[in-house]
């Protein structure tokens, strides 16, 4: 027969079961984490039409579109049909049509792939299918300084629980930096532009950033203003203190450090320690419609790998698609992309290698009843566990039990069977201990907590 | 502002969060019994080289292919790539490139979206992006009739646990079924075709289904004797005794009913009752590459929602991809379709509207440190908690808990301050109790559970 070779799509990624166990185990925390605090999870297709996904004009030409392989067809999906490229235009494509039917303020999280026809950078951690998975607050008209607050907590509350290391969250306020680009005349279309160029502080030196801000405009003496300012490390108190001290003042520049001060206040009251977050001048994010708080959170240890969660605030989530004001603030954590990056890095926790931790081995046809109602026991004890189903020796089973990484094995043969028994193995530790048929349950519970 | 209008593409669904979170919680039963039967989980990518998905010949008119919805690009996934219409093929790709990184018998399951450009039917529960979950028992060479009698108890587990109503596993033997058809002279090409109109057994009346059995060849007398043999409704035992003194015998008649008896000994013996399976020959499945035994699941009470998970044993899963034969079998739940009927017919259980049951309301904002910590209590305590951030009256605090489903408020304003306690309000009962600051966790927790 011919066949066709076996492969995969270039930036199109998957992982062997252990790995998948690994991620999915990454995807519980976040996904517990947001509950926690009360988000609500929503799902939205993965195509939406066209028109949606381009309402504001950006990322056009990193979408995917559908058609059909074959037949010609006017299935609406397959002619004005494209992937999402991510999960904010889907969130404001969902709230304005549903306005009516949620409760505000809306917290909505959401985990799922996006797509982006990005050249695939593997060792970048760049695909082009990854998972994203994001939280947002979305409230009509206004929206309280505690929602940009609070963000820090649940972030916080996540990178604990997934043990990745040590990181820190940094923030900054975009009306603050609005505020210095005016008072270094950068204003309009030009302090997006600067803004852009500020975002790569902590990747360009010093030499080329200060070109590129004087081809921007701004001049020399300023640009080298600005970037002291903006790059120097100092910490949190030290920063507002030197906000406070800055000559040059503008009513933006005042709104912005009045909200920084009560947000940091507000992010300590919400029990996030001084060691986990930090005000951040450098912090500047390329996008143009956050309007308040941003954020960027690294590992300590890493700082390589980039921003593992990001967001801000932003002050009208659903303009193409309602009258409605929709203030909001939200984060995306590239959950793929800090997969690839934690595994490289070798920071992932050891995970299970099978969800079922117990083999239950077949030794003896006579027997199979026995070894169905030991499964079944097990099973009612909440234990995940599989039996072993095909012929085989002892010895080819427990190979099978070693590779794809069990850690007990049940074993009753015609032996056991005579002294009422179950013979059970510690896989790691190579030790067997025979058990009351009765009773073997408790000792199994035991041996799988232990390690 | 010009608006562009939030619409979604047809046969593309989402739901509001109160729905998901019920949806969310079947998937998270399918997943919870598919890891208790030591299951592994795997997910592939959406997008598929086409000539992989293509590889089979079959579905081709029903392939969504992708493009760059702007830009010209060679990018790959854009000229080659197609999203997947089921996960079996996946499955098969998967297994055939990773041979020698998985342990056999290689037992995964697979909860994903695929994508079919069917018209949609919503009251069908057609649409055209849905949910199917699959699990599959694959092993080299050959696979013991033990891993197809297995089967049932995982479908067992699922349903029971899901608890919608009594539903009967119907079973056949599509060795049986070859071997029928072979005695009334039918083989080769026609015998798919026959296959696929005694699939309608149970839609079509006699008259039809008789008719279409002459048109593809079969004699009236044969057509008359396969029609009353098969849609007689019989419970396993009557239909074993009735296929054993079935009059005509061929060899594969004979093995198939060999395989089914053993297969229905082994069913009862991994625990599943008579009352949750039946051999019914009116079992068929359209698809040719079944071999061995098929399933189909029914609710009893509602026979119109049709099979609500299916599948089958199958000689080679990648002739393909690989010259290895890997026998297999697996079913198939269609998630979404399952979901949509179930809600139609009412036999969904009401879920948590919610993640977090408890709303912390803030009426002070001198005492934000307090409710922060209280949130900070229950958080720690396993509860998930979320803190009304916004300004607002009590009422409308509670307006907002009462609309999103919390079933717990939390109150603590000057007074309480003062007393040192937290009103704790039951929402559903309207009952408020005040409880010591230091001692109100338990009573929360037990709130949540009473109802």
């Amino acid at each position: 027969m011919q066949k066709v070779k076996p492969a995969l799509l270039r930036g199109f990624e998957e992982y062997l079961p252990h790995e998948q166990l690994q991620f999915n185990e990454l995807v519980e925390i976040v996904r517990r984490n947001f509950e926690l605090f009360g988000f609500l999870p929503i799902e939205t297709p993965s195509a939406e039409r066209a028109e949606v996904l381009t309402s504001k004009g950006a990322m056009e030409k990193e979408i995917y579109a559908l058609s059909r392989l074959a037949a010609a067809s006017n299935d609406e999906a397959a002619t004005k049909g494209a992937l999402r490229f991510d999960l904010t235009v889907p969130l404001a494509r969902y709230v304005a049509m549903r306005e009516h039917d949620l409760a505000f303020p809306f917290r909505r999280y959401q985990i799922q792939k996006v797509w982006r026809g990005e050249t695939p950078q593997m060792n970048k951690g760049r695909f082009r299918e990854f998972y994203q998975c994001d939280i947002d607050i979305i409230n009509r008209e206004k929206l309280s300084y505690l929602a940009e607050a609070e963000i820090p907590s649940v972030i916080y509350s996540v990178f604990k629980e997934m043990e990745i290391g040590e990181f820190v969250i940094r923030i900054n306020n975009r009306k603050l930096l609005r505020g210095l680009l005016q008072q270094f005349n950068v204003s309009g279309d030009s302090s997006a532009a600067v803004l852009r160029i500020l975002d790569k502080i902590d990747k360009e030196d010093a030499p080329a950033l200060l070109g590129d801000l004087e081809r921007a405009g701004v001049s020399k003496a300023a640009a080298r203003e600005l970037y002291d300012l903006i790059s120097a490390k100092r910490d949190t108190n030290e920063t507002l203190k030197a906000l406070a001290a800055h000559g040059r003042r503008s009513e933006t520049y005042e709104q912005g450090l009045a909200e920084l001060h009560k947000i940091v206040a507000a992010i300590r009251q919400f029990g996030v320690p001084d060691s986990a977050f930090r005000v951040d001048l450098a912090v500047v994010r390329g996008l143009d419609y956050y309007t308040g708080t941003i954020y960027e959170t690294a590992l300590v240890d890493h700082p390589e790998i980039g921003s593992i969660c990001s967001g801000g605030r932003y002050d009208d989530l659903a303009s193409y698609f309602t009258d409605t004001k929709l203030p909001g603030v939200g984060i995306s954590i590239g959950l793929t992309r800090l997969f690839s990056k934690l595994k490289e890095t070798g920071l992932l926790k050891p995970a299970r290698k099978t969800p079922a931790e117990v083999l239950v081995t077949t030794l003896d046809e006579r027997y199979l009843e026995k070894y169905f109602e030991i499964a079944r026991e097990l099973r009612e004890g909440g234990i995940n566990t599989e039996i072993y189903l095909e012929e085989g020796k002892l010895k080819k089973q427990l190979e099978y039990a070693n590779k794809k990484g069990f850690r007990v094995a049940l074993i009753v043969g015609e032996n056991e069977i005579q002294r009422n028994v179950v013979q059970v193995k510690d896989l790691s530790a190579q030790a067997a201990t025979d058990l009351p048929r009765d009773d073997f349950l408790n000792f199994v519970r035991t041996l799988l907590k232990g390690s």
